[in-house]
């Protein structure tokens, strides 16, 4: 595995595998067993994968977790070169955003509902840097989880709306045995909250149950969902539970064809996301 | 010369060309000696050369002259083929904007100067439809006229900022003999008209007569560029005209290195701008 840091000596190191197919998985570091099944995935599926590691300082509001987000870039690179990985590019901040730097990509609408309503900017940066790092790397196919359903939903729109020529594959959540999706913040969980933390994913069973049975208005289903959280006196904030268009993200007034159960919720102070998409509804 | 209308085949056939250099020009037609002149220079520069002509409903505002710009596909067909383009790019607005279309690039700041001040939204249109155009086409160099130096600057800036991996090219603009600078929306002048418009040149020319006196005040500059438009009876409003720091857009306090003077004004009711790029200040 070949580490570049530099976007340039990026660019020219996929420029002459020209014509070799490029699997892209763009993290944050502090990878997880979600992070590497999408490894695993661009491995089988072409000819050379890539890697990128780059906290994001544009897609962090100024009162977010930027500063304590967790790293581990030796224990990273170990997991990367275990799965053959061929390049790890690992950009400065300074590098992707010299300065001067005033170009912003902006996916209207989308970036504005559920965790955008919440994170207002979030996702102006992650398509911003998402973007960028497409420029740098050029790959045939982008890897993200649906763990973060709304970014996925965006970058595929930004995708299509500006012409890129890439394929998008979203692979499914990874879960821990008991339900709780795997994200990097687990780790600011305490060993009780961690205990607690699968509780939105009984919010999301919940709403599954619901819709299963034949429930199609969404108000149901999100007062259920909000009823499940409220059992786990570590829950604090809900900034929404319920089931949505899985297109436009907003409730509509009849749950038709797919739901998107989402929830995003705080445990103690660490704010967790997750989500379940229901296809086939009659 | 081949045309082809549809984004996706346009991306199969430089994709076919994989290893050759591509030269590119973006045009909205109605083609005069201007835009021949990029198609020359991307004709001496690259192996193979593909011309847009697309007039972008996103960077007009809704009072300005989308339904009437200029069109003559037959003549800028002819002069095409006459260059030995190899591909004309011919997108419907649907095929560019298709149904749930939400992404846009901005470039803040400098989008908002100058012409951006008098054309809300214009430079937003501008920087999202070329960013699709080099996504389409993979220019190795692009090509665009300093007539519209605000738009090379902002095409430069998105660029570098987006790590777009292609050379943005800016050529001189192309007079007419008394000094008109050559744009599409000439054709919309009268005949008496068309005798007033070289006073936009005209004021540069005072402006730099000033900038070689040793003049290093803007405000000085731009009394007289001001004082040679009154001077003519067909000139309307005038939005701006005065010297600028060439990067930043903006009337700095003094002049040094180098200076950029612009003007954009009416003639009747057509909108003129044009510019001069002096370098070397002492």
């Amino acid at each position: 595995m070949e580490t570049i840091r530099i976007a340039r000596v990026m660019q020219d190191a996929v420029l002459k595998a020209r014509g070799r197919s490029i699997g892209f998985v763009p993290t944050m570091g502090a990878l997880h067993e979600g992070h590497l099944s999408l490894v695993r995935t661009a491995r089988a599926e072409n000819d050379l994968v890539v890697v990128s590691i780059f906290v994001n300082p544009l897609q962090f509001g100024p009162s977010e977790d930027l500063q304590r987000y967790p790293r581990d870039l030796e224990g990273d690179m170990e997991k990367l070169q275990a799965l053959e990985v061929d390049y790890l590019f690992l950009p400065e901040p300074e590098g992707m955003y010299p300065q001067g730097f005033c170009t912003f990509v902006e996916v209207q609408g989308l970036s504005e509902r559920l965790c955008g309503a919440f994170r207002p900017g979030h996702f102006r940066g992650v398509a911003t840097v998402v973007l960028k790092l497409f420029e740098i790397v050029q790959p045939t196919r982008a890897y993200f989880g649906q763990k973060d359903y709304q970014q996925s939903l965006i970058v595929r729109r930004m995708v299509e709306d500006l012409n890129l020529p890439l394929q998008v594959v979203v692979c499914p959540t990874v879960r821990e045995p008991d339900g709780l999706a795997m994200s990097s913040r687990n780790l600011y969980l305490s060993p009780q909250e961690r205990r607690a933390a699968p509780i939105l994913y009984k919010a999301l069973l919940k709403g599954q149950e619901a819709l299963l049975r034949g429930q199609r208005q969404p108000h149901r289903i999100r007062e259920l969902m909000h009823q499940v959280l409220r059992s786990e006196p570590l829950v604090g904030e809900v900034q929404y539970a319920s089931a949505y268009d899985p297109y436009t993200l907003e409730e509509p007034p009849v749950l038709r064809g797919s739901a998107l159960l989402a929830v995003a919720a705080f445990i103690g102070r660490t704010r967790l996301i997750d989500n379940l998409l229901i296809d086939g509804l009659k």
